[in-house]
């Protein structure tokens, strides 16, 4: 069933107000019609309805049920993830988005080939927005997961105390995701993944003095976008969420 | 240190020969000198080993030392793919093979948008066969995993006895992968992926009476590309392989 995401203000008691492109691309790409069955979803909950009315600005649907959403993970898990070169991070974004990131923050570190500024950088970030809640529509999450704006290393260290766990994906070694026994119970995980270059030692250590665990994904050597979505999924099935 | 795939025939007792392509890229593209380092591997052993000669027909390098390549599973890991849309297969067997599966075997089920004809598909096949070498090299594997040619979900079926564990990824509801106690002693693993439109029921059924496992990936629906690389991380995991 097509699910859409939609803001609190759009919901009433019995039912739910769809505005603005949805509405036409329910009417027009998707061709649906009154009485077809369609699911709403805020804020972690769905909202089973049938639609009442269409029009290109505007979608009526009654509620029939509401439920959380069962596929929304129960770990908070918020990727930051060193600048790829390319389009990497369009990948990243809407692997993570899938897997059960709720963000995605792209940060500049030194061994970063592709530093853009951060503000030429905000056109991409509404582009990767789309991307991210394509994907959580497509997947059936709960919430659409926030792309965040560029940030430097030294935000990142700076956002390291509002998690129960910080995770970096070193090269250097670190502990495979199994033996971090913290994993099993916390319920904000920060995750930090490098570049094509990986880390620089000076980089590394200093988030390694402010808490954070370094982690081994093994012996091969992992793309830089293919690492964060490898890291991810056993995360998720080690917290019981995959 | 760059890595290149050798032929047995190429080893000798104190010295390696690299022809062909390789040694056309190793003067000329990576512009390496008599006297620079390279790894070369065959069989999960890395020979590591110094330039005593370059042309564009032939390099020799001699051994320096040999080991077995640690990087690759202990595990043989085969992953059969329903026939997915476009150019997703590339990024399965890149993936795939970063990952640490032995083999990539395109198979042909009902409900595949893409079927082509096997004979068409060898080219296709050739190029995939490349892939799977570049991201071997790249990721440090000790053996290049093989692109299978197209088969048929009959011939998947038949194939099924040769494994310790049979695994298939089903939308319809499975074990999750860390329930799977075998998992944790099986050496010959197969997974089973699904194409966009998952597996017809009957042909999963027919799977599942041979005695494959029915698996699930949680609450989230991923996309047919992020299933497999979702379930080969896990099992990696799981088996002490990353």
């Amino acid at each position: 069933m097509p699910k859409f995401f939609v803001k609190e203000e759009n919901i009433f008691e019995d039912r739910v107000m769809i505005v603005g492109d949805d509405a036409r691309h329910i009417g027009r790409s998707l061709r649906m019609k009154i009485g077809d069955e369609i699911t709403l979803c805020c804020n972690n909950t769905d909202y089973s309805c049938r639609i009442a009315s269409i029009s290109d600005t505007a979608v009526r649907a009654d509620i029939l049920s509401k439920n959380k959403t069962q596929a929304e993970p129960d770990i908070s898990l918020v990727l930051f993830q060193a600048v790829p070169k390319s389009d990497k991070l369009d990948f990243i974004v809407q692997k993570a988005s899938e897997l059960g990131a709720v963000k995605v923050v792209p940060v500049i570190t030194r061994r970063c080939v592709s530093r853009p500024d951060k503000k030429v950088f905000e056109k991409k970030q509404r582009r990767l927005q789309k991307i991210a809640e394509e994907a959580a529509k497509q997947s059936g999450r709960g919430i659409i997961p926030e792309v965040g704006g560029i940030i430097d290393i030294k935000e990142y260290y700076d956002m390291l105390k509002g998690f129960d766990l910080n995770l970096l994906c070193y090269e250097g070694g670190g502990k495979r995701l199994c033996d971090i026994d913290l994993l099993k119970s916390a319920k904000s995980i920060s995750l930090f993944v490098g570049s094509e270059g990986g880390f620089d030692e000076n980089e590394a250590e200093e988030a390694f003095k402010r808490g954070a665990t370094a982690v081994t994904l093994g012996d091969r050597i992992l793309r830089c976008e293919t690492a964060p979505l490898c890291a991810i999924s056993i995360i998720m099935n080690i917290t019981g969420n995959i």
